[in-house]
């Protein structure tokens, strides 16, 4: 049935959970899902193609599509801002084509405003205490930087109810198979393709 | 995460859709999943054994179970009476096993009464044009009966509303993939492990 619509798909969770790695492994494995293209007012780095790796902006458009409500999130940083395009995001899913958003937690609560319809996955770590290893031997951070990350990573996780799934990151081939099992089994909920399989049976004569 | 409970799912879908052919590939390739035990009041055939091929009880017993509610959904069918009993299929499921049940639109609407937790799965012909000439070519019905039997599957396609997921049998190993995504991605649910998550949270010491 080929008059089915594109799904925005949200990839979140705490910070050290690994979404980076997650995601690449995903469309290395899927070439047929979107990644969603960032406006940024960053200068472009060399090798960076305007449109393929990022829609590069002046500060003042920025500033301008967040007042008119065009991004479905964006944040600043480092004194440049990052935000997702909404008309991007309509028109990839208008073509039929998924579109995959791999983002922080309190992005993904500015997408889950803005674009509800969207499937919101919550990587979710192995185990906290691995979560908490990994803090500590990231580096030198003091006893109380571990503990404010953790506290903040407890924070994140609390958002989960946010959330449409979840998915442990164990081993990043069962993460991104547990993924796509999401994928495929969020194309066949019914809501979504009920009206197009009764306009076909409709059209069959008896 | 070991506290977790098994889901009860229904396979189900207008006659000819080929259910029986799908829910065996399924069975084939995924071991774990509980086949529903039925009991009835037909006589035992040699070789079945009970507990396993059903149970086997007398016409009372069962119109008793009747009675009582202990059947999430019930048929007669010449003569005999057939069933799902709720006590197996809670058992198995607080076993943290997955239980499948194959079964007719009919009783599938039962159980969505009986048992609205379940997840329930349509099987939907490629198309209907193949439906309308599977039932033809079936034998030698005259074409009144050939409209009939079309007409009820168009009604057996209106109860679709009723499902969580519409799979279409467009090819055996296609359809059962996409069960088995379905199978997945619902045990990755927040509703269904949030809490559980959480619990495994709490007990982290920061």
């Amino acid at each position: 049935m080929k008059d089915e619509k594109g799904i925005l798909f949200i990839l979140s969770g705490p910070s050290g959970v690994g979404k980076g790695t997650v995601r690449k492994a995903l469309f290395d494995q899927d070439p047929d899902l979107a990644y969603s293209i960032s406006v940024t007012t960053r200068p472009s780095r060399e090798g960076e193609k305007d449109g393929v790796d990022y829609f590069f902006k002046a500060k003042e458009d920025v500033l301008k599509m967040i007042e008119q409500g065009e991004l479905i999130e964006y944040a600043e940083y480092v004194g440049n801002y990052y935000g997702t395009p909404k008309a991007y995001v309509e028109q990839t899913l208008e073509e039929g084509r998924d579109v995959f958003l791999e983002i922080e937690v309190q992005g993904a609560m500015q997408v889950k405003e803005n674009f509800p319809e969207g499937v919101f996955i919550f990587l979710f770590p192995p185990s906290l205490e691995e979560l908490k290893n990994r803090i500590i031997n990231r580096g030198t951070e003091t006893e109380d930087l571990v503990r404010n990350r953790l506290l903040e990573a407890k924070k994140e996780i609390d958002m989960m109810d946010a959330y449409d799934y979840v998915v442990v990151n164990d081993d990043i081939e069962n993460a991104v198979s547990r993924i796509e099992s999401i994928v495929i089994s969020e194309h066949c909920k019914r809501e979504r393709i009920a009206s197009q399989y009764k306009k076909a049976i409709g059209s069959v004569e008896l």
